[in-house]
């Protein structure tokens, strides 16, 4: 299986967003790249890392538009998220890829715990903090 | 904040699996790029994408390098996770680095759930699923 998509222009959120069809919050622009706001607020911050031209995620990440991409997203980090951030790419079903527009999250502005699900995760935080940190009131706070 | 580690190279446990100091499974490796099994088994397919020269999360990001890492772990993923996969680096403490080498998480082999824990993510579960899939019997059966 390969997961592009050079024919889904027409459907895509993200051409519409990168056009202006749909309202949405710059972070940063520039010929070919473009950094908006996630409409999702898990955590506090929630960047779409994105080509301007269309293109599936494999051919996102073999372009050489690519490099220009992982450098801004770290540095956009580095400001805005200065205790740490996250860098993640979807492809396909099992990895839950829900926008065919090749991009990267940016996240960060709290602790995010881990890159994936699994069925013993609890084992996991239970080993590290003796419960799970998303699971306590405390913890809850940081999302303040 | 910097994620930088140029200095730390001697306690990098990244750099002893690199010079053969640690048993590790290879997956894939060139001159300056190597793939190797992560010993965790959180998922079924884990692994580490790393430059064999130790530098930051910040540096493997920037580096001319890191356009040959990120083609080969698209191609590794759509060989190895034809269902899907997904592409993480985690930088500093708010998520969740261990390890100061640069590297690439690529993980697949099943359902990977989402990309960051957050106190509503049940919430997110019970509008997808109407129950967390991660919690119930069928779905564990697919981690066999």
């Amino acid at each position: 299986m390969r997961f592009d998509s050079k024919d889904q222009k027409q459907d895509c959120v993200f051409c519409d967003v990168i056009d202006q069809k749909i309202p949405r919050q710059v972070r940063y622009e520039e010929e070919n790249l473009i950094v908006f706001k996630n409409t999702l607020d898990w955590v506090p911050l929630m960047y779409i890392v994105a080509p301007k031209m269309h293109m599936s995620q494999t051919e996102f990440w073999c372009s050489p538009i690519f490099l220009q991409a992982s450098r801004t997203a770290v540095r956009l980090g580095e400001e805005d998220a200065p205790n740490g951030f996250r860098l993640v790419s979807n492809f396909g079903i099992d990895a839950m890829q829900s926008q065919p527009h090749g991009h990267l999250h940016l996240l960060g502005g709290n602790h995010l715990g881990l890159y994936v699900d699994f069925p013993s995760k609890n084992e996991f935080w239970m080993n590290v903090y003796g419960q799970n940190p998303f699971e306590i009131e405390q913890f809850r706070g940081s999302n303040d």
